[in-house]
């Protein structure tokens, strides 16, 4: 018998047959003797109708403390719902809003970090043996605000609660059966692994992997909550993501993620001096622009080129902003390009195995492939290329660290 | 410049235009100098929305706490979007939930009765110039429970917080322009009401004509709040709900309500001892059926005959459950009428005028209307009679007692 954190993404719950089917799912955890806290996220379709009505009411950027009351009530919905239908089956249940519970954030409305959780009503249910239904994606400020914690939240949610209650797994329950060494819709040997790192895991979600949000995974990783990826849909053990252990499965390379949300911009012949990154980055930040891959190149002339990445979606407000200070930082040229792709190549075992990099390099050389920025940490390389090579890099990637399906290619 | 207390029903806010319009009423008031205090309901439908969700998922009955969650998300979005609309317009404005107010109920989960209010937040939001935009319909038990205040709910919600404000007034906003001595739709030269005492209108309210929910009136006329029933569209003094004073214009009749959601049920030969009320109208209590008009007649044989009403949707069960009990009271027949009407006058003139109700039931039997039930109070008088007489017997009696505008009559 264990305490496991069940989370149902917005598809699993996304009309009244699947939010019963999951409640059905649940059942079977509590018949099989388990204790079950239940987190879900708004149905899905039903935030982006809450946003279109809040940018109609409210303009494009609606006040933040209203949209996250507006936002906040998709999650309502979606646990009074799951407590009926889990009553309609005879499986005690009882919801709990953020700030019922209450998941104490700080004040950062559409984006609030989770800063305390208070586990007793939690607890208290469990004892009582009901289902604890907890709305994800919302907290309460220490005014009482309600806030919400932007995108992949109620993963947040569900790993804070695993970590607060001190479960024995976490489960993230979605509507793929796991996490794969490449996105099986263009790798379609793919392999689904058993199990992952979390700081795997984290390279892999901050690169563009979307099957969970680094967030979650650094939270888990961080309070060593057990987390499992799998599937509402179909039986499976899905993947577990969890501590480094010695007898754990070392590939080299445990799995590839790409990216096309992201935009380069080139800062070329500024003088190369101290705090030169700052004036140029300072503006960007001030805008709010999440800065991704920072790349500079000094020449021979004391002149140096400064490159970075950011959102596409931030593209054209970054260009904009650096063209209105490229005088004051006596830049030659300021350029910028979107049809960029990021790939990269993630593993616990680069630590252990020298001449990773030169591998990939030559791979996507043998294939003619551009290599226009290269950023590494200890178990990630990440290259940018030219977003039409993006398919053929994780194609060729794949292939030289070996990451395919044995079972599927000996089938095929 | 006065404290103003204006609730928004279903229909005032039923679409972002309309939510829109209504940040721009609200404006009006503010740039006329007046302290505004602002309480909304759900978006038209949107209640039978989520209704008709929680019995998809819950079933015919879905568990009363978690329908109140469900439901209360409807006003957590219009005042979110509301307070949107106002910030667009240059009104700071901020959203309230029940519990953030906090709106302090009892434990009655789908009927709930507001205990206390606190008024800490409010004063503070309206001392600094913003505009408190407050979820109507819903309130927080002491268990930090959800709880909603069951049908027309939003009015009493509005009604008790200008109580605990101490507000110069109660605006209730809807698609009327005021209380009418007729309902408009059978009396087309009806004529608006300029004032009426509490008393009246909760008579009228309770009587059947739907502009107020008799819980709103009761509580307004408790706590001495001035309520003013207005057009959210179109401008207009509306009716002021006020105490009796002296120099109010004593019409008799002040107004004509009708009901058709009733039926009478009769027990005839029961034996006419003490106890034999309750044991007829004991069962009935117990299955939460709330009865109406009660009349009893004593035969010369020691028998007697008991009527009485009750709302239509629960005839059937009422009926059935007499007929269980039958033979314990020992009644010779059990029969039932759902096709009838309730025609009620009322005026606070009544107390000082004798023969009104024989001018009623003359008027009635001029037209050959048949009366099967009455019930007095002291200013009012109700009459059952048979559906198909219903217009017919408003009309009568809205002639009788010169209640038609005199206007409208002379531009005819």
């Amino acid at each position: 018998m264990a305490l496991i954190v069940q989370k149902y993404g917005g598809t699993s719950v996304g009309d009244v047959e699947r939010i019963q089917g999951v409640a059905q799912r649940v059942a079977r955890y509590k018949q099989a003797g388990h204790d079950v806290v239940v987190v879900v996220s708004a149905m899905s379709g039903e935030t982006n109708r809450l946003m279109a009505l809040g940018q109609a009411a409210g303009g494009e950027k609606p006040e933040a403390r209203e949209l996250d009351v507006l936002l906040a009530s998709g999650e309502q919905v979606t646990i009074a719902l799951l407590s009926m239908a889990l009553g309609q089956i005879g499986i005690s249940a009882r919801s709990f809003l953020g700030d019922q519970v209450a998941v104490q954030t700080d004040f950062a409305f559409g984006k609030a970090r989770i800063e305390r959780i208070d586990t007793q009503k939690l607890s208290l249910t469990i004892e009582q043996g009901s289902v604890p239904v907890v709305a994800g994606f919302q907290g309460v400020n220490a005014d009482g605000d309600i806030t919400t914690l932007g995108r992949g939240g109620s993963d947040t949610s569900a790993v804070a609660l695993a970590a607060a209650l001190q479960a024995d797994e976490c489960e993230i329950c979605t509507d793929v059966d796991g996490v794969y060494t490449a996105d099986p819709r263009i790798i379609n040997n793919a392999r689904r692994l058993g199990q992952i790192t979390f700081e795997e895991m984290l390279e892999l979600a901050s690169l563009g992997s979307k099957v969970l949000h680094p967030r979650s995974v650094e939270f888990a990783g961080r309070y060593k909550v057990p987390l499992r990826v799998l599937s509402t849909f179909q039986e499976g053990p899905g993947t577990l993501i969890t501590m480094e252990t010695d007898n754990m499965e070392q590939a080299i390379v445990s799995g590839i993620a790409h990216a096309l949300d992201e935009a380069k911009i080139t800062v070329a012949g500024v003088p190369d001096v101290p705090g030169i990154a700052s004036k140029i980055l300072g503006p960007i930040g001030r805008k709010n622009i999440e800065v991704d891959m920072i790349l500079q190149n000094t020449g021979a002339d004391g002149l140096t080129d400064f490159t970075f990445t950011v959102k596409r979606q931030d593209f054209a407000e970054a260009l904009a902003t650096l063209e209105s200070v490229a005088k004051e930082i006596d830049a030659r040229e300021i350029s910028g390009d979107d049809a960029i792709a990021k790939v990269s190549i993630v593993g616990v075992g680069m630590r252990s195995h020298a001449g990773v990099a030169t591998r990939m390099f030559d791979a996507l050389a043998a294939e003619n492939i551009n290599i226009q920025m290269i950023s590494t940490s200890e178990i990630k390389i990440s290259v940018v290329v030219a977003e039409r090579y993006m398919e053929l890099a994780v194609r060729t990637l794949h292939a030289e660290f070996d990451l395919h399906d044995q079972a599927a290619a000996a089938d095929a």
